[in-house]
């Protein structure tokens, strides 16, 4: 027994913590079938899905003692929900793997969950199924579906020559929010904030979609090894430009607080879930997009990523196993 | 470094790993955008999807001193692929996250994506998709998406009074096997095989709902257990009478061996994957099918589960936490 007045999720066992954390679960007019079946069923009027998976990892992607559960069910949430986006199609339900030690709170447990349903509430989403095992730590994987409401979607490999390049969304701000919390600070609040959570601006990939973007991608691992994703999928180079960038406020005075570039964190750091996109270079950039490169043919060096005129090299973001 | 020729994940590092495990992916009609991009398309001609996600951990569910890689990846694919088959519909496609130490060896996750692999192929689906992180142990989380192909689903609630109760696979050959494995012992091979990897006859599932069974369930906590989860679900008695059964030979070997009463591994024990399942009572049974059972209606101790005229307390199965 622990201080919690809910007990640890051993008391409760498997069956009663599937009970509590289906409070969690919800419907929604794209649920057929909800929790408490061998599956959901889930409606797919476009007669496809798109599907994916992620897995986050306390201790690797997050410590329960500088995020909030909901903090962490959000953040594991906007992972996969972002990529549904990023393909241009909307998120439709959620399903669940939560392992966890025997002595979590079960009310740790019932917030994360609170905080998937939260943020797949943001685009209209809701969790419809899941399962718990015990393990030595707290693993989320989370998969996601969506529908691409009668759209193509945006693949990465579409990029043409000439193209604008564009993203939306913040960038650097979880990386500059987990070089904080690492050197033991806690604010400002804002950008430990950005580690604790993204704020996917989850808006903008259909509405890419709808612009004729030619590629996409959510950018995960980092601005530029995401954009090496796209330029190597297209067979082009992605020429980025930092020199017109407007630094936010809150990465400018953490930046100068360490001496160091903000563009670092905005140039490799991951989490933020922004999207990077290209568009015919005479299309006008939707709501929440802003150009910063364009796309070039391939020449003797093959397909890649250039900054400021620089072949880089660097893959940059998360890399686990190293 | 280790003996490994491959070497393991953490000298490999994990977009080095993913492009390995994407040799276990496959294409296949129904895959409209495999592996690569944000997310997997997989068509849903029947305008919905039924979605379901089971975890595997390591120590819990599965040793690997005991089970090879692709014993492991086969039963966990198993998990999920059961459920979509107890819904009578028919798997399309599962994404896969892969948690395991950064000394893996690089085989042991080859082997065990071909596992997931070769398991899904048995039902024609695919691995589109998947996401690898590091933990102290190996964990898989396991979605699977499936097509109803026109028919309902068959649920949990259905159960009518008067129907037949049957069931479609072997019951208690994993838990025998779990039992022998604990004892430290290997053989009989049939049975420790039981364990390692289940062998669901999938073809039963949609078959039943061909057959317009009433309701349905993959036993996976137990026949007991999910007996009950079928009986609360459509506010019945399950009876269940056991003085018919065939014992397979294995099981009395086994248990006379170790002087318990097969029964018990064939009330309790989940992990095979069996298909419970009630008809109409004039209904001819489909193939592999056999009647074990009937419902009645619920008097003053409500819906449950009698075996042999005896009331079921026994929560059976495999429940974490305790």
């Amino acid at each position: 027994m622990t201080d919690s007045p809910d007990g640890t999720i051993a008391d409760l066992g498997e069956f009663g913590l599937i009970d509590r954390l289906s409070l969690g679960t919800g419907s929604a007019k794209q649920v057929i079938l909800g929790p408490g079946d061998d599956t959901a069923i889930v409606a797919a009027p476009d007669g496809k899905v798109v599907i994916t998976t992620d897995l986050m990892v306390e201790g690797r992607h997050f410590r329960r003692d500088w995020s909030t559960p909901i903090d962490v069910g959000r953040k594991a949430a906007a992972a996969s929900l972002a990529d549904v986006a990023a393909m241009g199609a909307v998120p439709t339900a959620l399903v669940v793997g939560l392992a966890a030690p025997g002595d979590l709170p079960v009310a740790w447990a019932v917030a994360c969950t609170a905080g998937l349903a939260q943020e797949a509430a943001l685009v209209g989403a809701v969790i419809v199924g899941g399962d718990v095992a015990s393990a030595d730590v707290v693993i989320l994987s989370v998969t996601a579906i969506g529908d691409l409401q009668g759209r193509a979607p945006v693949l990465r490999s579409g990029a043409k020559v000439g193209d604008q390049v564009a993203i939306a969304g913040r960038i650097g701000w979880a990386a500059a929010g987990l070089a904080l919390l690492t050197r033991g600070f806690r604010s400002p609040k804002v950008l430990v904030d950005a580690h604790r959570y993204p704020e996917p601006l989850y808006a903008a990939g259909p509405a890419a979609a709808k612009a004729k973007a030619t590629s996409m991608i959510d950018v995960s691992d980092g601005m530029v090894a995401d954009a090496r994703h796209l330029a190597i999928a297209s067979s082009v180079v992605i020429e980025i430009d930092t020199s017109t960038w407007v630094i936010a406020e809150p990465l400018q005075a953490a930046a100068s607080a360490y001496n160091v570039d903000p563009r670092e964190w905005m140039l490799t750091g991951g989490d933020d879930h922004a999207f990077l996109a290209t568009f015919p270079a005479k299309t006008k950039l939707p709501k929440n997009f802003t150009a910063i490169g364009v796309v070039s043919a391939v020449g003797d060096a093959g397909a890649g990523v250039m900054v400021d005129g620089v072949w880089s090299a660097a893959v940059g973001g998360h890399v686990h196993y190293l």
